[in-house]
């Protein structure tokens, strides 16, 4: 089944009402996080996708009001030549979270399903160790007490193209333009693959992925921040399932991302 | 010296005005960072001031549009029982800048000088030595190729209980409500006395203190950024003297910081 | 079946033959330590077992001949307050070796199988899910690229009472000497059984425990450096079977560490 | 003033009477690190001293009946490329000990000191300063509560050649063989002139230099544990002149260490 056609998305929001929406969620992520805090609960969320999904973008709404001593953004560099050597994980585990901590982590362990394999950073039996490894280590973190969200933002390759286009010619997104990046296009279909095979390997029950449409920048910001509040916080909201979808949910229904 | 009345403080902004200015701020900051970045260098900002002085609003302003792989904000929690009895400053040294970063602390060691002491959460003499170590141990961090700048935001007493009061109604700022926030205006008078006494202990010329006027936000960021900018990145741009001074500069000039 | 004879035991070495035999052992660990340098492997040697079974006499004389840079010997405290509340295998992820390097657990993450459920210090159902994901744990670090070797020395009832009393009277033993020892005794059944669950629930192919009759401290470590060196390092050396089996071996024989 | 000649050296202990005497210092060693953890003690050694001059030696004896959770004993191998560009002591300050704790430094800081600036391995300016750092970091740390013992093993230059040698036959002496250690003998004098330099700046009130003519291994680490002993743990024992002394008294005498 092709990628759904336009009249699947709802339509835009103005700026109005995007406003007036994410006030009312972030009121309620305040919400959340007082719970966290008082009930020293641990948030694990990891935000990948295409470059220029909008990652950045949804992180930055969502602690835009927590407070920031219990709040953390991982967004790790390369890793230095001794950590290249130890355990996959290691380098990411002291940044797990504690008792009453919210982290969010930009791009992840899954660099190694993702950018690693399509540019050739890693061999074939690194990425395949991984893929085995990751549900692996999900799982006992999840059994120790920690609630993980993984998103997943995909954008059409027309829309990645514009991005990638403006960010040239906008002078705040200057260090976003990477040799990476410019890769992006190119691979497009490599990176498409890689990201179902992750997505088939990775996807579990107690940590599935959450899969946004994210052409609609406002539209998956909104759906993301529903979706999370909805499994963490109780909510009643729902997120559309035009946005997003369960991993699950959207294999039955046929090929939903970006082919 | 009374505190200076309002014909000092340079006119408010309106919106579209700070939005304009904030984003020119924001390409330039784009620009120092790609330079940090391409030459290895090392940037420290330190953001202390009262409760409610706008600490988190200027760094999300800062980091807004910079390459999160490249830019950390550390807002540490409480030390945990071991590091009580570690050396103070360990805790913060796996947070300091490798070749490249720009790291800001949203607080940082000066809490020794100010919450902790007014607040009794360490001895007299526990403040007494941080406040004879941390000039000797900025002037390390500086010898050793660390950029340190170090800003401490002030606001009036009227303006602090208009911010305290205006987050008891905000419900995105109920996490900023705190027993220890309720404290900032019953220890007005001690806040300042620790501030006092902490910048002329720990202002040198290697790491000197800059000092924000904070009671206008938008004018006190601008000209945090333009300081900035014009201290790291060699820009021409000059801070508002009646905004933001160096703490000789206001010292020579008599009272300048809330009394 | 019971507790073998002391038949079965191999005849206690007098001192000049000790020292000879340790003497041409270290001199192969410290060729297996080259080869582990020069090919960037990663070995992980776990020490568990009772109290006062000779854990920290066999590491020294491992560690003995060995270059200290690229050996560690890790011996944890207890957890911060901030560790307790974190992933288990957390505050342990931090020592795990980099290429070359040869790392000593005395104790490790099992305290969560002996000393902690015994003691009351953990509760059952964490050390449920401990048994639970510690091969899991462990497949990974293998599945890495780590090589795990996991010795668990036991000794008889009265051995230990005897040790005890001797460490009372040893002024060099005084530290050993502390109220959990002095459980050892009392809680002698319950360690047993704890171990009993310990090696069913965790031992593994990939990760398998090696016993050790430890009442003769000089034919314990002797052969646990032989099966040391004849699995790590190719040597043709062979443990005496009286002394180090295998969990499996143990097992199909029937009972065979202390009842 | 010429290296003194052996009539000043004590004469060489039979290995009954070390043994002996070695046991009685370590059961008060054993004492001391009681009243470590009893009092919250934090105790830092530090072990420098040319090639083959017995540092391992003398800290195998020290830690040879402390309980192993409350010593550590650090061997840090080289910087990785991210902690090359850090805080120079950044790396180390992880390491420093909490209460409770004794911790070992097998060389340390003081690399950038000797053997990095002879191997070309620093810049003079690196060198410089970290000569004019260490005082100050030290200070700090000493201010902060931790006890700071430093040693300086010194041989002559026939005794290391013969050192070396004997490594060379050792077959479980292999792996202290390196490029580096061949350069000990032949970079003899600008090690020498290293170690002076360093004496000089680094040598202070609070954190002094113990020195040792390690010639005869067992005075040398008699005298060692005597030396700290009194000063840690106010015992009557009294080092020999003739085998150790703090820097200031050497510098008094005339040159005293290996020319």
């Amino acid at each position: 089944m092709s990628h759904p056609d336009s009249r699947d998305v709802p339509p835009t929001l103005d700026h109005h009402d995007y406003e007036s929406a994410l006030h009312h969620l972030q009121i309620e992520l305040v919400g959340l996080q007082r719970e966290v805090i008082r009930q020293g609960r641990k948030l694990l969320l990891i935000f990948e996708g295409r470059d220029a999904a909008g990652k950045d973008g949804s992180i930055k709404r969502i602690v835009e009001h927590l407070s920031p001593r219990e709040v953390r953004v991982v967004a790790l560099g390369k890793p230095s030549d001794r950590e290249q050597t130890q355990w996959y994980f290691q380098r990411f585990a002291p940044h797990l979270p504690a008792a009453g901590e919210i982290v969010l982590f930009n791009r992840s362990w899954y660099n190694r399903a993702g950018v690693e394999p399509v540019m050739g950073y890693c061999s074939k039996a690194e990425c395949r160790n991984f893929l085995a490894s990751a549900p692996v280590f999900e799982r006992m973190l999840v059994e120790s007490g920690i609630e993980l969200y993984k998103f997943y933002l995909d954008i059409s390759r027309q829309e990645q193209a514009r991005r990638l286009e403006s960010r040239r010619k906008d002078p705040l997104k200057q260090w976003k333009i990477s040799p990476v990046d410019a890769a992006a296009q190119k691979h497009w279909r490599d990176y498409s693959r890689a990201r179902d095979r992750m997505l088939l390997a990775t996807h579990q029950a107690h940590s599935p992925w959450l899969l946004l449409r994210a052409d609609d920048k406002r539209q998956a910001r909104l759906n993301l921040i529903r979706e999370l509040l909805r499994r963490a916080h109780g909510s009643k909201l729902k997120a559309d399932p035009r946005v997003l979808r369960p991993f699950q949910n959207a294999l039955i229904e046929g090929r939903w991302l970006a082919p």
